[in-house]
């Protein structure tokens, strides 16, 4: 897409483009109670101060609700809906254009530039959402098959249920940080030999905790529960999207998930970026997930077949000696289901959604294991350790490993739409003692 | 227990003795703000309008904290603590009590009697606490036996896993509603023919509605992420008990559940009963819970053997014809593991709770049929249907049927410490169209 010049300096490369203008949450060392944002290039824009001095003199539309800029999470911005949504993002994209036809209200206002406009050095990024409820997904198709050949064979490989219906399960929502929250790696139950006939665990530190890429869409919409949200009302519930680290605690999972699915391998932390990519700045970039070759039944129907993103994501790992390395770099549209398709599979049965509520994509993996966006993967269950830069060897993470994952939409130097980045580095289990 | 006399009219047999003083959120139709209420006898005592008329002058302790029970909701008099909750009933018993050391608050206060004590039939009732997060545990070993050999056959009836951990799975919060509230069957995915070569899912109404007789308990406490609550401190930070009808569509389930556990086939909804019965109130009818024969992890470990509960539950299904039938009674100790071990593991990852969680015991079933928690286990998965008084049969449930779950600690009919109810009936399920 073509760039929009802007009166303002956006660094050439810069995720938050003019094309972008992504919505968070936000505190300062001065002024410590977190209201929404949004982010412009090196900067936030307080949204709470531009409100405050007229910045949405503008846009009559808004001003009713602008009490929603000083809340401390974006569940009541997000609940005015997506067209409203687009009509903020679009009156903030035309005052920061460099032919902007509101000049008074920012480009020739310095005062209200100093007040509202902080450096993004400067500023505490909070958790974007009050979430309510927390689901995963399991979308990435060669992810799910990746770990069916490891764990069942390549025969089995994809469950009968795989692609009649958006596998997921229940997350848990307390366990969610924003980007840059150390994980704690997590003490468990888990089966030092697997095979034995006689299955008795041992306590001990997690020793295969693997990350796990993947997208998280925030859903501002809301149904009453006993009613659906139809496959074709869906998008229309997409607030936005974050990058994921649903971090994982392989060999806790392996035990403890008959028949009910994974739990303390999951609920110890999930990470995602603070800067939530509006649906509407995402448009440009749907493009076709991958194919269905089942057939798929009409409740589940788009009739938009443009419905994943074209995001390019990248993990890196750095360990404690400081060497970094890329671990993989995947495209996000290697999904089977798209969002609004989980959105109306999980509200099929009439599950009721909250404005806040977050659903996440599962890994993505490409077809090349330097497409793949877990560990699991990368090592066949650790059985292939991989190299790193500067010579170290990994499975899973060691502690004071810490992974970065970034995802951009985009080439066009001057007009990426980009997540900025979802960090977390780990810490050593605690050593805990019992009588 | 001996009996507590009260100079205020409690009905014999009635669920809310002195004993109990269990804790609600209530709202009447002339005041339609959600506050906290205690029930006792026939009556409801809105404790935002006890407080704010003296009722807490006796109890300086309380003083401080009573804005917490103009809350629409039980969290934050929960977040005080235990030591807290437990003061405030015993001065609630004491006021209520014939010899009352504190006449003037309420046995001698007509004015306010009137204002604050309000028959529970003029009560409207809501749910308990602001649920942040909601796990549904599997810790009824006669039901997973049960389970087992319907799906597996008796010889890996029980998984490895079971007598190690208390196995559980995330539920959905918001699908949680207060006793009373209809649930709708829900639509889904299923599979006509299991035992066909080609697995081919049929979009329908669920044809295996079923119910799961359980306990709920909320949590007071909180930890911080990384940092677990340990078993000796568990207890601690539960607040009270309620009932749960964990509402389950089984050939939902059966299709979809593979490999991420049951989703679409619970989250449609979750009833619980409204009055909280507090973890002190319990503690009489504390006992030793099933014999766990497996070693069990020292951090599972509990000093107090008897920590589940001597509760008579029972479950009761009148369909429209207007017969009731009960259909299960059966004694809550059922269970291989206590509420204090469930938080115990769940935290031991360091996954954080927050006042307001919800965890779920699993379906209680005894030895014998008439003793089953589930349709499920009571029809042998739809095999051997059961008889209804009036002479109709039932596999799972029917549209117009209406559940009621019952349970009571203690026999003398003056001292009772009981729930109350637990009723849902069933709706028939949305008909959906599909271009």
């Amino acid at each position: 897409m073509t760039s929009l010049r802007s009166w303002f300096s956006i660094p050439r490369g810069s995720h938050f483009s003019l094309a972008n203008i992504p919505f968070g949450v936000i505190s300062t060392a001065s002024s410590t109670t977190p209201r929404v944002a949004v982010a412009i290039g090196d900067h936030a824009l307080d949204l709470e101060v531009f409100a405050a001095n007229n910045g949405f003199s503008g846009l009559s539309t808004i001003q009713p609700h602008q009490a929603v800029f000083s809340q401390p999470s974006l569940n009541a911005f997000a609940a005015l809906g997506r067209p409203i949504h687009s009509v903020v993002r679009k009156y903030i994209q035309s005052v920061f254009t460099e032919s902007t036809e509101f000049p008074e209200v920012l480009k020739n206002n310095a005062s209200l530039q100093k007040q509202a406009l902080i450096p993004l050095q400067d500023v505490n990024k909070h958790l974007p959402f009050k979430i309510g409820d927390y689901t995963d997904f399991f979308a990435g198709m060669t992810h799910a098959y990746n770990c069916g050949v490891i764990f069942r064979g390549p025969t089995n490989a994809l469950q009968p249920n795989y692609k009649h219906l958006p596998v997921g399960y229940h997350g848990r929502a307390s366990s969610i940080v924003p980007s840059g929250t150390p994980i704690r790696r997590p003490n468990g139950q888990i089966l030092l030999n697997p095979t034995a006939e006689k299955k008795e665990p041992t306590f001990s530190p997690c020793k295969k905790l693997d990350i796990e890429l993947e997208l998280g869409a925030f859903v501002c919409g809301s149904n009453e529960q006993g009613t659906p949200i139809p496959i074709n009302k869906a998008a229309d519930n997409i607030f936005g999207v974050v990058l994921m680290n649903d971090w994982s605690a392989r060999d806790i999972q392996a035990w403890e998930y008959v028949p009910l699915g994974p739990f303390n391998a999951k609920n110890f932390g999930t990470t995602i970026s603070t800067w939530v990519v509006l649906a509407d700045a995402l448009e440009p970039f749907k493009v076709k997930g991958l194919e269905n070759d089942g057939p798929v039944l009409p409740y589940l129907k788009e009739q938009d077949e443009k419905s994943v993103f074209d995001i390019n994501l990248q993990v890196d790992v750095k360990t404690s000696s400081g060497h970094n390395t890329t671990i993989s770099k995947v495209n996000a549209q290697n999904l089977l289901w798209s969002f609004p398709q989980m959105l109306a599979h999980h509200t099929i049965n009439g599950c009721p959604f909250q404005p806040g509520d977050l659903l996440g994509s599962g890994t993505i993996s490409g077809d090349s294991p330097a497409e793949y966006g877990s560990l699991l993967e990368q090592s066949q269950n650790g059985k292939e350790p991989i190299r790193l830069s500067g010579g170290e060897m990994r499975t899973f993470l060691e502690d004071g490993d810490e992974v970065t994952i970034r995802g951009v939409c985009g080439h066009n130097e001057e007009a990426l739409v980009g997540f900025g980045e979802c960090v977390g580095r780990i810490e050593p289990a605690l050593e805990l003692k019992f009588d």
